[in-house]
């Protein structure tokens, strides 16, 4: 079997994204990373601080947030306008040649508005197809993809989708092609065993450990979502997942890798 | 000689893009547009909407309006952000296969930090460098470049820049590699001999005319620095510019033609 090329795919969360000086810290190193690389960014708090400024007031339905017209703007100005191309200013002034992405642009991620009989989401859109094969192009052409969460219903529609998501899929898809290494980097060092011990990491967590954890409710709340995404991955040929902060680019041994 | 492959380049202004009427119309007929294409895009009243609900003030030094750091923000947010993602999603939507730019991607566009002794213009970029290697790459692979008015410097800064500028830089470094036509939409049917009189468009306008009519002041205020771009651009190896309103696409008769 010829070998693979390899593909690191990172994903950054609001806690990068909120502090300058780990963001800049954060591109340093993402900078230093040797071969294929892609950044997938969220959004962090910028969202919604400009949302109250323009006195948008958040939107529920039975509870949960949705994404209404409004916020879809203030989600698609600060994701793929200001974050996005800070990001991408910065990594040039590293020499790193990147260039900035929504979902829409070269139809690289087309997504489904949310279907749920019970909630409407409003503009929030589960991910339908990744367009590999320009990805691919601009990985060969040493041009780094930077992704912001948003994507498009390819009938005129941006859509709202979570970043997590947008990272695994991408991961998937790719790893038809490359042997692909997918990092979430958030605010903690890893998935915790505790989570009122920032040290007590998990090593290595795999499927069987997961469900224990799960149903003792060891692990809860927004890891939930985010273990899935690693697990569906790992289930689609992506080779490697490791969880934790914005110093696993550099220490990948105090992080959480994730197993079937 | 061999004969060059023909590009054209479009600037739309702020009547298209303030108008969603004129300007899906417009999308439809740029799609509809045979051979290699590229889009430039300025920001229309969305910026100034959207600064003034921020409660940002206006800044103005010596009585020239210059770009703070909020201001270029949220120019950042609304040409590269809003509007360029929903050019984007339209041009996908009609099966143009866009992607959306800021001059930081890909490092696209280089510009430097104006320079003044009177007046600091705050974070306003003059074009120093198109990067037309990528430009070209992308066009071969049928992608169509979506340019918003954003550029950068190289060392992390974005800069606010004039899109009339970058849509002249843009046809002067590609036109090395190609036969580019530049077409300048905005919203009179052409340039007017008279600015009271819609229908006195000049059907050409070449170099000694437009110094005749400057100097009698037939032409004046903002059609000075758009005709100066765009004797420039000729005087750099542009085929042909044509100045009309949105229909020019479809009627370049109608529009105004300038030549050497």
């Amino acid at each position: 079997m010829k070998t693979k090329p390899g593909l690191s795919i990172i994903k950054i969360g609001g806690n990068i994204i909120d502090n300058e000086q780990l963001l800049s810290e954060f591109l340093t190193d993402f900078s230093e990373l040797k071969g294929h690389k892609i950044l997938v960014h969220g959004g962090g708090k910028k969202a919604s601080e400009i949302a109250e400024k323009l006195g948008l007031k958040p939107c529920f339905s039975n509870g949960r947030r949705i994404t209404d017209e409004a916020m879809l703007d203030v989600a698609v100005m600060t994701y793929s306008g200001l974050l996005n191309k800070q990001i991408v200013a910065q990594l040039q002034q590293f020499g790193t040649n990147s260039i900035g992405f929504s979902g829409a642009d070269g139809n690289l991620i087309q997504s489904e508005k949310r279907k749920n009989t019970e909630i409407d989401f409003g503009f929030v859109g589960d991910v339908i197809q990744v367009n590999n094969k320009l990805i691919s192009a601009l990985l060969v052409q040493n041009c780094i993809p930077v992704f912001s969460a948003i994507t498009h219903d390819g009938k005129g529609q941006l859509l709202n989708t979570n970043a997590d998501t947008i990272a695994a899929e991408i991961a998937i898809s790719l790893s038809e092609e490359y042997e692909v290494e997918l990092i979430y980097c958030f605010e903690k060092k890893g998935v915790l065993l505790n989570s009122e011990d920032d040290d007590s990491v998990i090593e290595v967590l795999d499927f069987e450990k997961y469900q224990t954890l799960k149903n003792e409710q060891t692990i809860h709340s927004g890891m939930l979502p985010k273990l899935e995404n690693c697990f569906k991955s790992l289930n689609n040929g992506v080779h490697t997942i490791v969880i934790g902060n914005q110093k696993t680019l550099k220490n990948k041994a105090a992080a959480t890798q994730i197993k079937l």
